[in-house]
């Protein structure tokens, strides 16, 4: 059968069909449609904005910190006196980072973040090339939080390590579900986790800090165990000070988010986005710093394979550098020891919320500018992109069961896509402060600013400087990360990315052919005339009655009903009934040896072209509609399948008449026909197909 | 969005669309389409059917004899001593079933077998009943012989151990496609690993009496392991022999295929099928009464949990009874060794090909009975019964991945199926001889037998004698079977089977109720008139021209566009271009606030009626036709969508007007538009939407 799938023609843009009776258990599940006004209602105030989109960049110091000291201590224990130096290094990118994006927020609210920058002042392929990482970043953010979620969940719970990848999978589903419910709703259940978080651990590090300033540091459960180190060349030692820095850079992520989200603000939304990412930074840096200081002081000593830990029983999983030091501060079975706990897997798996926020509007932003189908930016019930939450899912699904839910290993994966789309985002704003410093003249087309003023250009000077440090900065940590990362995983994203990109242009080239094929020009006119209908008759039954009847309705030029031979009985016993029912217009045999239904009518509308000349054809298909679902398995699909097949001959079309059967008027609240009862009170039980579905009077429906 | 599958209004019988041109990928796997007349040709020979359908039959001896044994060492090996009894009563019971069938081939000769039997003597209930516990079977036999196979592949190549299930299922989906490319084939394949099966293991049965004979008799490896025995009382003892008889009989299984399958057989049908029968019994016996022979000289030693053999190394797979009998008589290492187990192994394996035989013939019959979908009645390309293969092959792989193919829990659930249809046929046919011995008067309707003459009552009687005893045994087997195995899991049969049975009476109902809803009646006439045509419009571009044009070519009562505003951007955009390009029909804006497209068409379809009275509605919907599968990712399935929501309005039919775009007219080999080359050369792009499709002269498809 030839794969022709059958699709909408329509290439135009967002908003498409939300259901107009959706049926009870979706409305349960994901809550009552919303119009398009309500949109407005939608948009977040700062207290909501900051739990919403800062929850990726908070929780990521919940795993920052341990990768950081895991992967110096590959080295072996001497190696950990390098971490405040490594940590610094961190923050102060941090800082720098968030000043960037300040910036750029500023200069570009519309959201689309390092993609608008980078395509409005890179050119296509490098704004392409932004989202492709960003999409894979997203998906990968998703499956780095929930697996360090599930991770601290094992921490407090050991008996459920054999579930880790279903545990993974399940909270990512219900994170789906959550964020399909719509924006305000989310952010009111990831608000509260996301404070309890800061507060949680804020209270933890000052706990940790002042225990040791009064002289009774909190010691870590594995604060006794060596570690197995390999012997390391000098060069070695080099390149792992800078691993270990890109694993700390993991607490970078999802500083962009807030870029992304302008729209969602309330306004002044620039103002509020901006307070909102320097808060976020602010909390960000402490906690990171915080916690990176605590693993130092209670010892904490965390390896990438738990066996190399001299004295462990790596039988067991090995505790999350979180618990070690939460349990080293309040106590291993103390309330406040699982409040943290509770805390982060909390802070973690709704994280992926961040995702599930952005990515959907990078996917709305990319298939409103033709690099992604149309169906990403199409508003659900809920004024959410549904069909790219759903995506970022699946991906993310695909991803944790594809690396077993194991932190380490996403790790490896991740930041690449971030600093890919930081590094491309930064050098888009030195090249948008270069030319709005270049005067009035040029104008800086698309930056707001027309025709620079004296303190425009010096707000212009200090973004220029700012986003230059920027720009060096990002693109450097990309080099080391990528160096660094490269053989141990990293590889893949540099294959996914490109292909991303590659396919998004070529999504782009799609719809500008569709959309230059079926453009009016100036030879389109009007003017067919005379056709032919053929009703395809199996048996004479109402179904069949009714589409002739529509046929004879629609007075074409010339009416025929054909019935498909392939068995004779059938044909000898049609031709009975039709000469004792004597229907109206003429029943033609065509034989079919290879029982196939749609070749023969391809054939007759051939043969039938070349004895009265060309005319347009439309073919008349009975349809049952079912009231069940299971109903759909006792009849076969054939109609569907002969009008796919039959719209590929040219000139034809397929005219699709329903027959509700008793079931699907039940439940949609109809009937065709009187009730059992009411059959013999006179009324006709079908008249003719138009009648027969309308008894009496206006429409019911 | 309501639930409203829509399918095709046929309920007649068979042969349903083989695709006019299946894709090369397609024609490679399965073959080349037949016709219906090549049917014939497809026959089968004896030598190829003793193949086909007796392999479930002789391969059900590679698992017959060890699952006795292993179950009379439950208590000790003392019960060992049992054996040749339990054999023996095994033995006659296949000799006596044996007999039976071939009086049942004769007397129902169309391969209804049991299920004809049943239905035609003791009624609906019996029938539907047979059938259901004979479809279970069916999967059970594909997922008891694959787990058989794979557990001699592992006898043979231990390595293979952890991929137990991975190589089932892998095996399932071969099979699958194996018989997807039609029966004579299929036969071929199958015919020389079990004439290699027979030789093979008959060659071993003699070596081994011959060795015994000699005084040389084989020794099996687990000859010295002792078993850790349970105490039993009495009582238990008899159970466990009881136990031990009703896994011996899972040697009968497959004797049924043959009496299903005659109208595979050439003519003379009933004879060949008598014969092949007969043939395929005698060997089946011998092989089973000589395989637990050699088990017993050779001292074979197996235990349902390896662990509590006393000597062997439970941490290894337990190699199969005919692993040890040929290892024993061959050499472990020697070519003969690998020989018995790879026939062993492949005709186990191909045993599962009974049942994709079986269970698509039988699903046919119930489909064309009304029990079963009608779809299960469609012939493929290659003249089988697609459907239902794969829905058994799907059924198998399921048993076998919940079961994780452990032969011997499924050997559990198995033959209880088998039974069922044994006791309800047999006691069927009792009931047909007695009928037919009742004299002319009463005519033994559907035997085939008008007025029994002397030497049909001589025979008749014959066959009473057979069958009844028949009947009587297979009843005593059946409770034995149940007493003996329901508490091992045989349970899940009983619930499975009434299930079925309860959906096949349901799904009948259900046809019943359609066929007489949609019946033609003395009220049905012909006689609707003056209709309204509304096209659907989003942007005007080709295929909404082209849409409209074949509306207004069809001349409706009143033809209007529709266009319905969900952004006014959009409208204010259509009503221009509307101006500018005089299109001939009015064009009306409907606004849409909660971006539903549906139901703002619904509501003007009932206002207009309101208005100017009841109508036939045609909607024209405008719809692509892709050429490449991954098109359709691109566009929204908008006007399917549509289409199914707006045909459960009354009075409404919907016509879609296909538009072709290039990349499919490239592949289906047509073109809408001259080559961009040709653009230029002076003939319009789109004349018409009936001109265009058809550049010059006649259709070109």
């Amino acid at each position: 059968m030839p794969s022709a799938g059958v699709v909408s023609p329509d290439v135009s843009d967002e908003n498409r069909d939300s259901p107009d009776a959706p049926p009870l258990a979706k409305r349960i599940l994901i809550g009552d449609p919303l119009t398009s006004e309500q949109v407005d209602d939608q948009l977040l105030p700062k207290r909501m904005a900051l739990p919403i989109f800062a929850s990726d960049a908070l929780s990521s110091v919940a795993y920052a910190p341990q990768e950081l000291v895991m992967i110096l201590l590959i080295g072996g224990l001497t190696f950990l006196s390098f971490t405040p130096l490594v940590a610094a290094a961190v923050v102060v990118l941090l800082i720098v980072v968030v000043l960037s994006y300040r910036q750029l927020i500023k200069a570009y609210p519309s959201g689309g973040g390092d993609y608008e920058v980078a395509s409005k002042n890179l050119g296509e392929i490098p704004g392409v090339i932004v989202a492709a990482a960003l999409l894979v970043d997203y998906v990968l953010t998703v499956a780095v939080s929930v697996a360090s979620g599930v991770d601290n969940i094992i921490s407090a719970v050991p008996g459920l390590d054999p579930f880790r990848v279903e545990l993974a999978v399940g909270f990512v589903i219900l994170i789906i579900i959550v964020n399909l419910r719509g924006v305000r709703e989310a952010s009111l259940v990831f608000a509260i986790p996301t404070y309890v978080f800061i507060a949680s651990v804020g209270f933890m590090i000052v706990t940790g800090l002042i225990r040791t300033f009064l002289g009774d540091a909190p010691i870590a459960s594995s604060h006794d165990f060596s570690v197995q180190a390999e012997n390391l060349s000098q060069a070695a030692v080099i390149l792992l000070i800078l691993r270990a820095f890109s694993s700390g850079c993991s607490a970078l992520t999802g500083v962009e988010a807030v870029s992304n989200g302008v729209p969602a603000f309330r306004a002044p939304k620039v103002r509020n986005a901006q307070s909102t990412l320097v808060l976020m930074g602010s909390i960000a840096a402490c906690l990171f710093a915080g916690l990176t200081a605590l693993a130092l002081i209670t010892g904490v000593h965390y390896a990438e394979n738990p066996c190399d830990l001299v004295g462990f029983d790596c039988t067991n999983p090995q505790p999350s550098l979180m618990a070690q030091i939460a349990s080293a501060t309040f106590g291993g079975g103390s309330i406040l020891f699982f409040v943290v706990q509770a805390a982060t897997a909390c802070v973690l798996l709704l994280a992926a919320n961040t995702a599930f926020n952005g990515f959907p509007l990078l996917g709305a932003v990319l298939a409103r500018d033709g690099y992604a189908p149309k169906s990403l930016n199409t508003r659900g019930d809920r004024l959410v992109f549904s069909n790219g939450m759903i995506l970022l899912g699946i991906g993310a699904m695909i991803v944790l069961v594809v690396f077993q839910a194991r932190l380490t290993t996403l790790i490896q994966l991740y930041i690449i896509g971030v600093f890919v789309s930081f590094s491309l985002g930064q050098i888009g704003m030195v090249r948008h402060w270069r030319r709005v410093l270049r005067g009035p003249a040029e104008d800086a087309a698309g930056s707001g600013i027309d025709g620079a003023s004296a303190s425009d250009r010096r707000s212009a000077k200090i973004g220029l400087i700012i986003n230059s440090t920027g720009a060096v900065m990002t693109v450097l940590v990309l080099l080391i990360v990528t160096i660094t990362k490269f053989t141990h995983g990293a590889y893949l994203v540099f294959f996914a990315i490109p292909i991303l990109a590659f396919l998004m242009l070529g999504v782009k080239r799609y719809y500008r052919d569709v959309e230059h094929e079926i453009a009016i020009d100036d030879t389109t006119k009007f003017g067919a005339t005379g056709d032919l209908a053929i009703v395809l008759v199996n048996r004479l039954q109402k179904p069949v009655v009714k589409a002739i009847d529509y046929a004879i309705a629609a007075k074409h030029g010339k009416t025929l009903a054909v019935h498909v031979a392939v068995a004779s009985d059938d044909a000898a016993t049609l031709q009975k009934d039709w000469a004792d029912h004597l229907v109206p217009i003429p029943l033609v045999i065509v034989e079919s040896p290879y029982r196939s239904f749609a070749q023969p009518v391809t054939q007759f509308i051939k043969q039938y072209r070349e004895k009265h000349g060309s005319s347009v054809v439309t073919v008349y298909l009975p349809q049952y509609i079912v009231g069940h679902w299971w109903e759909s398995f006792l009849h076969n699909r054939r109609a569907r399948r002969l009008a796919n097949q039959l719209m590929l001959v040219h000139g034809v079309s397929i005219t699709l008449v329903p027959w509700l059967l008793d079931s699907s008027e039940l439940i949609y609240g109809r009937r065709s026909r009187p009730l059992p009862g009411q059959e013999r009170a006179g009324r006709p039980v079908v008249v003719n197909g138009r009648r027969a579905h309308r008894p009496a009077g206006p429409p019911q429906d």
